[in-house]
Order: structure tokens, then sequence, then C-alpha cells
């Protein structure tokens, strides 16, 4: 169905996107992704075309633009332009950290931190998961303890999304022990904060530009100042946040299912194979049209959801379902699309077969599909 | 999420729907089903509520509403009655029989038959499949040929739903063999017509109460004003109105979802098991989360096709899709259903033993779930 | 592949099941169905044909055949003429009454009741379900406590297959409330004692000639001479003698998806539709492909269990497996199979559309789905 | 269930195997991985201890044993080791290369190439698949036209195994263009003939270590001599090795779903999360549950395919059948398993995540899913 949820201003916008990508992006990609690291300095383009960071108000150097369809058609044409690392890369900015940024923050980290961002010259990163906790946020055994005006950070953290890139690492710790889920505290880490030490840039099946990282923390004495949010109200401020973050998962998913499906849909129509086009076998064209199907049917709810999120509505548990629910259609879309390219599909110079490694982790990250599941069930037989 | 789609008229009608059905229907529906009959009398009834021929016009003795969202109230309702039996037979007058009586007919025609529809008196059948013709029309061996004033009929129907029941039945039929898919016609055939007769009426898995019939025509002489739309045009006239029909069967699938879902959270709910709510089993919560979200989900992509039918703007191929993708995924929602209900769920007394059964035909009636990929992957490689 | 389990002997038996069947069950099946209830005198006849109890051994009136290849050459011969309440109701004697009266019975019991089995005059039914206890046993209320030489029986069983037509009801109850797991016993109660009631005739949505009952027992005095087995080993009991019921209903399931697929190919092969017989579509094709496969590749199971029963060597968790995998196996052939049939596939004439009503308990009733992951998953990591 | 395949030989096998591995194989493979590129001189150090090449005569250098079970022990105890690239490399030798040369060869063939191969010194390839040609063989370009002694070659080929590493090349060329499938043979081309030159080393998104390369032909002059089998039988030949190579590759998936489905199971047992060890969350233990009974299921089937070939039964259409169920699986179980390990899985140092990009191509290599299920449709309803 057509969809309605763009208007004019939105298709101006993509416009701009894509003439960015085409310029600035996709003829970069390749050898970032042989690098294993994006060239940062892209960053400041973005920001400059209003790639990303538009959210940030006009004080602070931003365009002040709340609606999230723009952040919408950015993520559908990134995904056009297979260019999944530096989807990852940028949504982390901004469907994360400038989020916790923008609502946690006291004026005076606003003005400190922002400009930057806006920018594009301030790269953050978000800290959370340990070797021994990643969905499960309570087994956080970081912890940061009071001393004056300081506090002194020990701890882990693992699997970090521009871990090794990043200026400054929002860092959740536990602060009081015995204070049970309101004893944990964000705080932002810089990037020179002696006993700040970036460990090992994990080796991954995909997205290998994207830099995750392991960061441990020893002895790190972080100012008052960086404490962000409420203290002791860490695991609060995190899960209020988890709705935007899981937003974001599913609107990408959902646009690199249909990039993916559409150059499929072509070689399908292109390749030849017992004498004809391979779209003439109906095996073929039902795949297509069951892709296609589920594609559209989960648009309408990705569409409302993103409705519901500019007003305000998006609950956690509407977030959740979207999640799980467009990262599986997505597993499932990369994988018929992949099978159908045959042994061209295995090759990494196709879309597919890098948007087949690159995605798997969509149901892992921001919140695993069990997790997912967990929360729905609860709310559901409470 | 929380629907959009309806304002405060529809949740008025809604009450009504719920008072009508509580008081005619569900108290005889057991004994309906029992005799495998409905009392016919009740369409008086729900014509009188106005719970069914709302579109036809005010000049016809209707209300004239084209708001295919009173419709779609009416089905939720039905479906947290359970009473599909009578669902599907009341949604045969709505989205097919008279939708074909208000857009093929004269004038002539509309004051013959329409008023008798909006009292609930006069009941139609749509009489389509053969032996050897049910998704392929072109299979379609039912001849009539011109005799003056008249058209001699022979041939034979079957799956016709309401056939015995019906007094009037809108026939397929060919009527030149030698101009392809431009040689049918469409004839209203009435009941006292000589050589009009009414077959076995077939046994069904489930849908006891909603008859199911053979049809059979010798030499039946109908006259020229009993042809309907376009002489030649039979096939382009059925094809016009499948995606009402599709549309139609895709709203009460994912009502009955809705519905049968509902009572098994419930059921969950309250049975115990290993000395707790066996909704405290992981597996079950899961169970349902899962089913939770693909119906909200597909709640979404319907609602926009009501409303892109509202605009007339729903096109053939995104009815296809709402039509295959909700009755498959109604089929896997009443079997995991029916699998939480442990025996219960065996035992025809519950809800979901007998939507179980009742709804298996969705998949298949109003075009298979085959028929509709071919549609829509055609549309795709076209 | 071709299947190395049978010998010769065993396909002159195929031989012998053919003609009982075709001569004494399936001109009578369909009026059974339509009576729901299957006439007595068949099991006489089948007994006298050696259709069952063959495992009886010769001292009691028996063939002392042990070898479980014979049941499952009954079973695929049944299942190949569709007579699916036949099926059921005779297996329960086979794979469950006889079981329990062959291994927990004294010298004195077995003089009593096999000599009447193997005639096929007595009929059996096991009584453990209650309305607040399926798979949970623990759950079970039904109490007996000693009187003398005395037990009293109070409680209520439901979901009794034959426990309108059995002559004696194996019975789980409560001996002593104290005893944990070690406190329930098991004890044959005969249709004539005072106090033993027939409840409903449960209405399903399948099997319509199998008959599956409440039963009701009101200070029943059972004499010590009718515990079965050791007093207080009752659920050590039940739970020894679910891998062979186990087996029977993975053997019964795969046999009825053999069956049906058989049919489906063949209809498939002989059904026209534009124009061709629609095992020309690629889809179809595909279709019966992977049926096939997934039936071969169950069959390999299968035979090995059941060569692992004959060598008593089947464990719990193999007969789980076999089970839950088997049992929703046919879940979806039969549900495909449907599907093929379009239209056909809804009308009860066709086997496809009664199989898929009467085989939906197999995932429900000698242990549900879920309760044969549990066990599998506990001993994956006891 | 408990195997009954193998006797003591085969264990004894095993263990020869395993410390073969665990010397020459384990210690090296990462650094493969790295390379992109298997160091050749462990072939000589793998045929010296008989891990391949068992099936040459004695004549030629080899141990003469056929028994296809030392094949599935070595491919099981590769498994376990997880070092696919070294799996997918040395059974290109052992179920492909080799077998042609063993069944297609004159006796001077066999003593030119069979001493080499069985010295681990001569490595092979086989050149089938071209650009415009993969699953539909009569699409093959290449041509090969005689010129008195000699045949000149010319065309491409591409995805072949160990292209680069090979010393010679089985090349499918078309000899005749009005021969239909008659007008096809086999050459054996040597690395050093002129005009032979490799492509492109083809970057894949798994098996990083094994080779898989494009191959050219340019005015080749291949000797009489090295024309393999029948002139014209080329089609014939590659289709009558085609059973072994798909057994080759169900072998080889099942073998790995165990060895991954293993290391989950240990790692879910091992891995805590809220407080306790995952296994104990009742959907851990039943995706366990389930992986655990399909592969045992699978492995009923494939231990039967198994004795089957040993004993020249298996057909074409049960290898079909084996080969896209087990493949199939293989995709599901590596699925399932990574999202197990939850952000772990993502990471290349697990060997669960390795398992999925480097399985992710055997439904598609060896005949994909989609021609084994026409094979095998059209073997059904011929």
């Amino acid at each position: 169905m057509e969809r309605k949820l763009y208007d004019d201003t939105h298709e101006q916008y993509r416009e701009t996107v894509r003439t960015f990508l085409q310029k600035e992006v996709v003829p970069y990609h390749e050898s970032w992704e042989a690098d294993r690291w994006i060239d940062r300095t892209v960053f400041a383009r973005a920001a400059g075309h209003g790639i990303y960071g538009l959210q940030i108000p006009e004080a602070y150097g931003g365009a002040g633009e709340q609606d999230y369809r723009f952040r919408m058609v950015a993520a559908e044409e990134i995904a056009k332009a297979h260019t999944i690392s530096f989807a990852v890369t940028i949504a982390l900015q901004d469907d994360l950290v400038l989020h916790y940024l923008l609502d946690l923050t006291t004026e005076e980290q606003r003005l400190r931190w922002l400009p930057g961002i806006a920018r594009g010259e301030l790269i953050g990163a978000l800290a959370m998961s340990e070797p021994g906790a990643g969905s499960d946020l309570r087994g956080i055994r970081t912890t940061a303890r009071r001393d004056g005006d300081e506090w002194i950070l020990n701890g882990q953290k693992t699997f970090i999304s521009s871990g090794i890139m990043a200026d400054l690492a929002i860092v959740a710790a536990r602060t009081d022990p015995d204070a049970g889920s309101n004893g944990y505290s964000l705080f932002v880490v810089e990037k020179d904060m002696p006993g700040f030490r970036r460990g090992r840039k994990l080796d991954k099946i995909g997205l290998p530009a994207q830099d995750t990282a392991e960061l441990y923390f020893d002895d790190v004495r972080v100012p008052s100042g960086n404490l962000l949010g409420v203290e002791g109200r860490g695991l609060q401020h995190l899960m209020s946040h988890l709705p935007r973050e899981r937003l974001g998962v599913t609107v990408k998913s959902l646009a690199n299912c249909r990039a993916v499906f559409d150059v499929t849909r072509q070689y399908c129509a292109e390749r030849q194979a017992f004498g004809r086009s391979i779209a003439e076998f109906q095996h073929v064209r039902f795949e297509l049209a069951e892709m296609a199907t589920e594609i559209d049917v989960a648009q309408a709810y990705v569409d409302d959801s993103v409705r519901a999120y500019n007003a305000g509505e998006l609950t956690a548990v509407d977030a959740a379902k979207g999640k799980w629910y467009v990262s599986e259609l997505q597993k499932r879309i990369m994988d018929r699309c992949l099978q159908l390219h045959g042994g061209y599909g295995y090759m990494t110079e196709y879309a597919v077969a890098r948007a087949f490694v690159d995605t798997r982790v969509q149901t892992i990250y921001g919140g695993t599909t069990e997790i997912m599941k967990e929360l729905i069930g609860r709310d559901l037989v409470g």
C-alpha cells in the first residue's frame, strides 16, 4: 500500500541524504570495510549536511528537528546504499548517545558536549554491557564510589559500539550495592581520563568497519560534573531510553529488508537459468510475493510506531514488539534473498551477502528477541 | 498500539452490535450449529438493527452508509461472540452478494431486489465454483445461451455458501465459447425458476450452521432482465469484486485471531498446573507474546487496508497480500491457542476448538493462498 | 529409502490386516462415525484375526507375540484405510491397557482379565487425567483409602478414552497424601461396581466414533485384589509405561502422514486446473517433495525406535523425541495436504479433511509437545 | 538413540583422526583463516595418517578402504574441531575429485594421478560452474574442439573450490553443440598447460581459508589422454557422481550441527544471567530439546543413507532428500545456536559464529535446495 507517512519536506530531505551518501559514503565504504575503520571526518560532513544530529536544539548548534521521520528517511536511504557499517555507526549517535545527552544533562553539560556533536567532531559510546551482564542489567559489576568531588570508577565493559572511536563514553556503574535497582548511576567518561583504556577491537562476523570494543576502567577519577542524570537512577535512565533505541533498530531492520529485497527482485528478473529468467519459476515468484507481503505488513506497524513515537505515545511494549518482530523478519528476508542469489549470495561483493552477515546482530543487540518476548509476555499476563 | 481507526460513531455502533448479538444470536447459535441451519428470521432482525445491509442507499430502504469501518466493528463483535457460522453467513451478504447487486444492477433491478435485502427477507448466494473450476474461473462450464428474451442456463455449481437458503443466486456462466475471457456473463437465478435445483448440503469439518451446497441448473430459463452487468463481462465483474471479498475475509480472520487469543490469554492466566498458573511458564508467556505481536503487526496493515478501501484506493494486490497473510496467521494462531488449552482445546464446547475447525477454510475460499501469491508475484516481476 | 525393518512374516501379516479391515471395518466406519459409537463386536472379530492382543501370552489365550513390528504393520494398514477412530480405539487396548495388565498383574489377575481381552470381549480404559490434572500427574485428587480388605475410591476423571465402552478402568488415585510421589496407586475398577458412574461423552472436533468421557467415582468399594502393581508406586507405574504409549502415538502419527500424503499425491496428479494437472505447478511439486522428504526422514527415526523398543532399549527421552516430533510433523502434513485439496479439503467426505480433525489431538494426549520438550530439555542440561 | 552404525574399527579410526587434528590442524587453522590459505603440506600429512584418500586401491598407494563410514568418522571429528575450511577442502578431494579419478579413468590415467593423490601431493578441483551455469549444467558454454590428438579448450569457470591450489582441474566442456545432453565431455587440465589461468580468488562471507576461484581457459591444448570417461557422456558422468557429493554435504552438515549444538549446550549450562544458568530458562531448555530431537531424527536418516551408499543402493532421490533436508536443518541449528550465545555469537572467536558463516553455502553448492526439490518432486509426480 502507498505509505502515507511522509510529506514533501521528508522527500526533499531524502534527496539531500541520497546526494550526501553518493558523494561522501558510497565511494569510501568498501575501503572502510577493508580497513575495519570508518574515517571519522565523515561525521563532520554528515553533520554539516543535516544527516545526523538534527534533533539538537538550535541553541547548541543543531536544527532542533524532533520529527523522527527524518531519521527514518535517512535510515532508508543508507539501507539503499547498502552501507550498513555506516548506518549502525551513525545511528548509535542519533538514537542512543545523543538522546541521553539531550534528556539527562544539565545546561552546563549540554553546552559542554552538544556543540561538538552538532559539528560531528565529538563521538560518543554507550557502555552498558559487561562480560557477565548483557541483557541482565542488574548483573553490572562496574562500580563507582564517591571520593570528594569525584567518583572513582572501576570495571570492564564489552561489546561497546564505537568503543575505540568514541571521545566520550556513557558508562553505567553500580554506585550503591545495597540499593538494589536504585543503586546504579551513569557517568560520562572522557577519552583522556587517566585509567580509561580501550581493550580489543572485537572481530565480528559482520559490520567490519563498525568498531566494537572492550573498555577498561581502572581507578578512573570522574568529576561529579560528569554524572549523567540522577544518582541512583541509572537503570531507570537506561530503561527509559530503550524504546527509542529499539525503534531505531526496527526502522533500520525494515529499511534493510526492503533494500535487499529490491536488489533481489532485480536479480531474479535478470538472472537466467534453464533458458529463462528465474523469476518465471513459480517458487521464485512465491518467495518474492511472500517477502513483499511480509515487508509491507511490517511497514504498516513500523510507520504507526514512528507516528506514536512522534506523539510521545510509543510504549516500551509496543517498541519491543516491533523490535523482535522486524529483526526476526530481517533474518528470514536476508536468508531467503541470499538463497535466491545462488552461489553469488555467498560472495562478499554482493550486497545481499554483506547484509546477511552485517544484520545478524539485530536480533541480539538493543535487547535480544528473548528479552523482548519476556517484556511483552509479562505485560500480557501481569 | 492504540488503534486510531475508529471514532465515537463506530464505538457507539459497537454497542449496538454487541447488544444485538447477546440478544438475538448468542442464545441460539449452539442450537443452530446442532441443527446445521441458521434460523433465517435472524436476518430480518439483524437488518432491523443495522447489523447488515448498512451500505444500501436510503432510496432502497437502507442507511446509505459506505464507511467500511462499520462492517469491521460488526466483524470484531461477532468474532468476540465466537459465532463464526453466523459471521460467515452474514458477511456473504454484505461483502459479496449485496456488493454485486449495488454495483452491477439497473435501477429496475435495484428496485426489485434491494428492498428485500434491506429488510433481511431476501438472501442471496454467489455461484462461481464448479467441480472442475475453483480458483480457475476460466474453467467454468456452466453455459447460458440466448433464446429470444430469455437465457437457457445449464450446469452445476459447488461449494456455494448459503446455497440452500438463498432466494437468489448470482450465477457465472459461459455465454460465448469463442470469446475467451470476454465470453462469460452473470445471471440472477431466482429460487422458483423451473430447473433450478439444490443438490447436497455439503458436510464440512467446520462451520456446521453455515450451509454450503451444490446447485444444479437444468434448462433454467432466465429472463434477460436478470442478466447482471454487461453481457460478456462476467469474469471482469467477478474480478473487480474480489478485493472487497478478500478484505472481508482478512478483516474477519484478524477479528477472530484477536477474539480467540483473548480467551486463550484468559485461560492461561487461570489454568493451574504444577502448582501455578500456566502463564507463569516461560514457554506459555513467549507463545502469548509472539501471538500478541503478530496480531498487532497485522492489525496495522489491515486498518490501513480499510482506510484505503474507504478511499477507493485498495488495489487487488494489496487486498491479496492481506488475504493470504492474515488467513495464514489465523491458522497459526488457532493452532497455537488450541494447543495451549491442552485436552480442552479438542473439546467442541471450547470456543478455541470450534474456531480451529470453523476457520480452516479461510486460506481456501475467496482465492486460495496460492492464488494470492501468484497474483502478487506476477505483479512484482511482471 | 527402502525400509529394512520388516521381513516376510510382517508382510504376510499386513495382508491379514488389510483383508480384515476391508471386510470388517471399512464398510462400517462411516456409520460408526455418524453414530458416534464403534460397534464393540468388532473387537471380538479383530481379536479373532490377530489384529490386536497379539502380545498376550498363549497361556491366556493370545499369540504371545512381542515383536512390536506387527503393531506397526497394523497401524500402517489402519491408517491407509483412513479409519482413525478405529485406530485410536484399538491402540488404546494394545499400547496402554493391555500393557498395564500384562506388566503389573498377579497371576490371579491375569487369569481373571486377560482371556476376556484376548477374545475381544473385555475392553479397558486408563483413567489418569482429571479436570485439574492433565500432564501434571501430581495434581491427581482422586483418593482411595483403605477400609479393611477394600479401598474406597472417590474422585472424578476426564478425557478418558473408551470411558463409556470400557468394562474395566485402570484408575490412578492418591493413597497416601503425605507420601509425595510415592503416595499414588493404581486400581482396576469394574463396570458394575456401585458408585462407578459414567459422565458425559465428550463432544470433540474429531474422532467422532471414538468415545471420550468423564468418569465419576463415589465411594466405590474396590477389593484389594484389584490393586494393580505395588501400593504407592502408581506414579512410577504410569511413568514406566509412557514410552510404549508414546511410541504408539508416534507410529500411528507417521502411518497417518504417509497415508494422507499418498492420497494427496494422487489427488494432485489427477486434479486439473488452468489446463493441467496441479502437480505440474512448481509450488505443488515442492510441497510434495518437502513432505515426502520429511516423512522419510522421520521414518528412519521411528523404525529405529521400534527396533530399540523390541530390544528393550527405547529410553523415555528417545520416545519423547519421537512423540513430539512426529505428532508435530503430522500437524504440518495434514494442514498442507488439506490445503492442496482446495475446497474439497474442507469436506468431511474427503479422507484428508477427517484426518485433519481426527489427528489434531496427537500433540496433546500421551503427553503434550510441551511436556516432551521439558523431559528432553532436563535430560540435556540436567 | 544409540547409533548402531559403527563398530570398533571405526572408533579406533576416530582416535587416529582426533590425534591428527589436534596435532596438525587445530594449532594452525586460525592462521590459515587469517592467511586465507591452507598450508598444502597438511595434505601430505593427512594422507600419511589415512585421513583422506582411504578409498584409493593399494595398487596406487592407498588403503583400498571403500567403507564410507570412515569418511563419516573423519567428518564428525573435523566438525568437532570446528575447522570447517579444512573440512570442506579435504572433502572436495575425497567426495568429488578422487571419485571421478577412480571411476572414470583408464589404467594409464590412474597410474599417472592416483599415487600423487595418495601421497597428498596432488590436489584436484572440479570445474563445472560457469557465470551463466550453476545448477543448470546445460548452460555450460566452455567448449572443447578436437584438433588431431588434442582438444582445444576455451571458456571460463567460477565458484571453483580449491581453484587456486589445484594441480589438476576436471573441466566440463561442450564437445558437440548439436548433440544435446550427449554433447559434453570431461577433461583433466593440468596446472602448467599453456592458456590455463587462475582468475580472482573470490571473497566469501565464510570459509576464509578455503580457496574458491575463477578459472580461465584460452586455447588450452589438452592431450586426448586427458579426456575423462567417455566422450559426449560428460553430463551423465557428472550426474552419476552427484549422489556421493550430496551424501558428503549431508554428512558434513549433520556433523557440524551436532558439534555446534554440543558447544552451545555447554555454553548454556555455564552462562549465567539473572542469577542462574541460562539453561534453567524454559525457553532455552526447549530450544535445546528441539535441536537435540531434530539432530537425532536426521541422524537416523543419514546413517541409513550411509548404509545404503555402502550397499550401492543410495538413489539420486534419496541423496537429494538428505542433502536439502540436512543442510536446511543446519541453517536453523546454526542460527538458533548463535542466538543462544547472545552477543558472543556474533564474535568470530566463537566457534558458533564461524560456523554460522562457514556453513551458509551448504544449501547452495552441490545442488541448491531448490534443485533438490525439483528432482524429488518430479520423481513423485513423474
